[in-house]
């Protein structure tokens, strides 16, 4: 810390926001007054969200690299942005720097949060930068902009309607376990994917443009942060509905696949509950699917249908591939407390 | 955290939530989905800003309440919105959960939330719950509307503008020296003003609109977060001017005079660094000086003239009242680090 000490706020502030290359063209006012100015774009809403990461809750300093963890700091506020069918546009960080934190370990992070500014267009436009002397954590809101009339909530889905997953499930929790095991193989292209998918999430920014961009009638959607069975609970108890969905229709990389069978691990935990996919989870009556799929076909990307949404309310059933259905409770996705 | 964790986050958002009863008329979604979704108001631009408060660093749990914590944590965001000339809309609050908070902790400090929603219509419109078992920490972001002609910048100071501030200065730091030592005289008015200044500041929302719907010419403002000197150092380097200050002139309470007679405490430190005062610090040229006087007169609101900007680049000097000048270094305000 005394690198920072010396720096000082003010000389820390300067010193991380030159590292943030991209500016949006229409800001008016960014980094280093009261606030953040930008004007409004007419015809659209706005959206906004914020996430916070806190160390040895939401990760390990010893199992991510600064930058990985500037980068998904970002990407799971734009799940949540994604999640509405909305468009990025501008971010704040709070940093609370703890005493083991390092100027250059901020260097990097910011590094980190640059990548994806540039990545995704979007300006960070201010923050705070505390001191935290016991934890070290990084809050994150980001602002965007969405066509009013194609907000998507999670309030909307009905009976009958199918229910889609983006990419694939899993492989995020499954390479946080390979992560965090203490015994470590060797290293492998599938265990290097899977902790990927767990260190650097995609937002799916552009699956919900795609879908934003459709007619298709999306009646619910969320991005899958908590799990897939919690999260559809989500889509279920706000659009007072249940869902059934289909055990082998879950999507699976083929990375994950083979890891679950070399190690003789069951995949459905990893699949039903394992939390951090930040893939989109939405519903749409049966007559859109044939958009929807040219839409993805079109782009290359994968979307799946998982099951679909059912009458009992607020209700998860799992239909095995023996043909036996089983309840799923809603609470064993990742509870924070 | 037993019944923190009895409810889960889920349970822990509704019941906090369900506190909360200021409800903007146009906000779309509020909390309970991936984002919260509002309309934009054509013909203006917004503005943006956040910050946090650590405890240790910030607050001390033995030192405040709850609901004080509530409101200064939306308060001290609302300053930085009122240093612009905005207007607050809407709220985002994430909190970090240490071990030692109770639900009931967290019900009045959402209280202490909703008494500032309240009484500056500010909805908050969602947030971001974590477990953060090492340090509680309060994090908020507030948007706000801006008349695109009179967005008040800290970069606008011009050589002959008069410094004016707001209120008086050195309650809140003298306010926290009171609090915090180790020895507690009884009580009286005077100490009990002051410490409610520290422990309950009021953003100038009130002030900021006053100047923002007039003609007047402001040059440049900011809040007095970080102490007098070095805020006004903050709009010295921002604008490439210097500053003279007049010791005679700086405004103190009664209670403050008092105070620092009756313990012969020199009200110096005080007045120019001690911070947290957020109070309003701008400036203007000469020539508006009628009509702002006349503004404020007519809302019955303190404010006066310290000090007039100079040419000589960013540096601050104080007259004395023997007419001696000195300059003052910026950098005895609140180091975070």
């Amino acid at each position: 810390m005394s690198k920072i000490k010396a720096l000082g706020e003010f000389g820390l502030i300067h010193r991380l926001s030159s590292r943030l290359k991209f500016h949006a063209p229409d800001t008016i006012l960014g980094i280093g007054d009261d606030c953040a100015v930008y004007p409004v774009t007419s015809g659209t809403n706005e959206v906004i969200t914020t996430d916070a990461l806190v160390e040895d809750v939401h990760f390990k300093l010893s199992a991510t690299t600064p930058e990985a963890l500037g980068r998904k700091a970002l990407s799971v506020n734009l799940s949540d942005i994604a999640a509405m069918g909305a468009t990025p546009q501008r971010a704040m960080v709070t940093i609370g720097v703890s005493k083991k934190i390092s100027a250059s370990f901020l260097d990097r992070l910011y590094g980190g949060f640059d990548s994806i500014c540039n990545q995704f267009k979007v300006e960070l436009v201010g923050g705070d930068t505390v001191s935290s002397p016991k934890c070290f954590f990084i809050n994150v809101s980001v602002i965007g902009k969405i066509n009013p009339k194609r907000v998507f909530t999670r309030h909307g889905a009905r009976r009958g309607d199918l229910i889609f997953v983006t990419g694939t499930l899993g492989d995020s929790s499954l390479g946080m376990k390979l992560l965090h095991r203490k015994k470590r193989r060797a290293s492998s292209k599938d265990y290097e994917f899977l902790i990927a998918r767990h260190l650097n999430p995609t937002p799916r920014i552009q699956e919900a443009s795609i879908l934003a961009r459709s007619k298709i009638d999306i009646t619910a959607m969320i991005d899958i942060s908590d799990g897939l069975v919690q999260d559809l609970y989500h889509i279920c108890k706000a659009s007072n509905v249940g869902a059934r969905i289909q055990e082998d229709r879950l999507p699976q990389s083929a990375a994950f696949s083979r890891a679950c069978n070399r190690n003789q691990i069951d995949p459905f935990p990893f699949l039903l509950n394992g939390g951090e996919d930040y893939e989109l989870l939405f519903t749409l009556p049966p007559d859109g699917v044939r958009n929807l799929k040219r839409q993805f076909s079109k782009a290359n990307v994968l979307i799946t249908q998982i099951g679909e949404i059912a009458l009992k309310p607020k209700k998860v059933f799992l239909e095995k591939s023996d043909g036996r259905s089983k309840f799923l409770p809603d609470s064993e996705g990742f509870n924070h407390f």
